[in-house]
């Protein structure tokens, strides 16, 4: 993504943070890294008013740092004297200590600095905390506001994303016959995705027979068997950003009731995208989904959300849940995954990416729906 | 493993809790989670003197967790009044809440439980507090203390993950050649994982010519050329358990300056290994490391520290670091990974996994080290 890019999200930063009072933010979180930065390499960022982004990195990723950071400057921490490369650029210090120095030399009042404190574990929060001196504002909200509504490029990049995790899934289908492994069609999977130049977005989950009951099954070595339902859940990152799909299918002839469960499952998912587009509450666009399963007798068997955004993570905002607040906004990206999983029987999941349009939605995900 | 080690570790927690004041704990973090009870499926587990676990879950995990727990029992929560399958146990309220009123039922006083802190989000942190009405215990350390320590099983496992990583690694060696890219390799070591029934440890490193001064490169796709290095940076897992490996190599003939790096750093590798045992000091096996590239002139390129822990993290307790305050012990399993990275030229790496000794140590990775 080039320059420009970044400079505006900086922008539409600050001006988040203006409004909130501040004049800074410490950014934390790998996904919240790359999204104003373009890398993961640092271990925060600190981006105000009136400069940076500057990076703070351990020694061992700078050079990385260096070389992917498409905006702002570099600088390491060290903890003890250390003898450097000369195009090393280290302060002797922990972390925070060196965040701490930073912010008074560039002249920042740490009350007003926000801080992306949902992508910090409680350890670090203690000790960035002791560092400023204060109990810093929370910026998570402004950060998930501003990451969960794409830019053309964004929506791009998870087509081409969306892509990559369907030629997988074509040539993992094509694999699947009686007597091959889970793992055997997880390997192939990934594989298929690290050869088109992308990364694996998650692990892929390929659950046969039963073991499909379980909505997150891990991986293992069950034989495939003849009319036994088989789960695929598939996604690539493609400079970041990530698609997620998932299908069903049966090895020879389906039976009525897993035919049952799938046609429930892809009318909730098909109600469910008809409401969605600028505007809509994403509790009703869930509520959609789950009436239908109600009405065929499976709701009790819908056992999570019917979405999440997707983007620089497979999981961000919104969530399309029973307790959402979120509300759908043009530009946004979002998974509509209904399911439905009876312990001992199995499981059956269709998920697709859809784009959040002025009115209506644009279904990025191509592939066919239908495969029992 | 088998149940008699989960009771076994429960009874050496509680021992622990009970030199704190504490009569409880409350376990977070996938890896504590499956070392306690066998599955990572919950959100957190409730472990006291007169019972436990209890593992809570979300719904989404709940049939997951019921059939991979080796031990305890299993409850879901969740937030809305929902229809539930049959066979599910499930309680209304969020994660902390209904964590509150287990607390409550089984007549346990807030003040006198843990807490795994530092595999807490701050915001699940603040949840946490809020919900029990104190700021609880911190009970990291104990965890780790028990985690870094290995019994004979989970020495087997590593060791059975070391001999898949290095079969994986060796059939990426074998399709090294001019003009192959990065990710084929990648996928390739990955694959190789999957179809023994293991899972990559880590997304696989492989870097070529002046991308492997990046010491945790991300994979591209660059091709290879002739006289490049080649870094390659692989584990595997097998039932939770991580190995780490590390090789370079050269296709074609090596330079003397790469050769001289690889000499380095074996020469620094070997130094290291001989005064590991229990009851060295782990910054002191860093140091020793340190002295041996300082005297080849490339300290200010060994960018890192010199090992971690391995198990059912990749990176755990102990740290070999020149600020550690460890002490290795006996049953220790850590990775001893001296590196010199030149921006510009390249980066060499030995990586391997070696088990604490009462006298010495034992290398669990068999690979041979030169590959120049």
């Amino acid at each position: 993504m080039n320059r420009e890019i970044y400079l505006k999200r900086i922008e539409k930063l600050i001006g988040g943070l203006e409004e909130m009072g501040l004049r800074g933010i410490v950014v934390t979180g790998s996904s919240n890294l790359l999204y104003f930065t373009g890398t993961d390499a640092a271990s925060l960022a600190l981006i105000w008013d009136g400069g940076g982004p500057l990076l703070i990195t351990s020694r061992l990723e700078y050079v990385r740092a260096l070389e992917e950071a498409r905006i702002g400057e570099v600088v390491a921490y060290c903890e003890v004297e250390a003898a450097t490369a000369p195009y090393e650029k280290v302060v002797k210090g922990d972390l925070y200590s060196v965040l701490r120095r930073e912010v008074e030399r560039v002249g920042l009042e740490p009350s007003k600095l926000g801080v992306t404190l949902s992508s910090l574990s409680y350890e670090s929060y203690s000790r960035l905390t002791k560092a400023l001196g204060i109990s810093p504002k929370d910026a998570t909200q402004l950060v998930k506001d501003l990451r969960a509504v794409k830019c053309r490029e964004e929506v791009s990049l998870i087509e081409k994303a969306a892509r990559i995790a369907e030629e997988a899934l074509r040539k993992a289908l094509n694999h699947l016959e009686k007597g091959v492994r889970e793992c055997d069609v997880a390997a192939l999977l990934a594989s298929e995705i690290r050869r088109r130049g992308a990364l694996p977005a998650f692990e892929p989950i390929v659950a046969f027979g039963e073991h499909s009951a379980h909505p997150h099954a891990k991986v293992g070595s069950r034989k495939l068997r003849e009319g036994e339902l088989v789960k695929i859940d598939v996604g690539a990152r493609v400079e970041g950003y990530c698609s997620d799909i998932t299908r069903v299918t049966v090895v020879g002839r389906a039976s009525k009731e897993q035919r049952r469960m799938l046609e429930a499952v892809l009318r909730a998912q098909e109600v469910a995208v008809a409401v969605i587009e600028d505007g809509a509450k994403a509790c009703q666009v869930d509520e959609k989904a789950r009436e239908i399963l109600k009405g065929e007798g499976f709701l009790e068997y819908f056992t999570h959300s019917l979405g999440h955004g997707l983007g620089l993570d497979v999981h961000e905002a919104p969530i399309l849940s029973p307790t959402s607040k979120d509300v759908l906004r043009r530009g946004m990206v979002v998974t509509v995954e209904p399911g439905v999983y009876v312990r001992g029987l199995g499981g059956v999941r269709v998920e697709d990416d859809v784009l959040v349009c002025e009115e209506g939605a644009r279904i990025i995900t191509k592939f066919e729906r239908e495969l029992l």
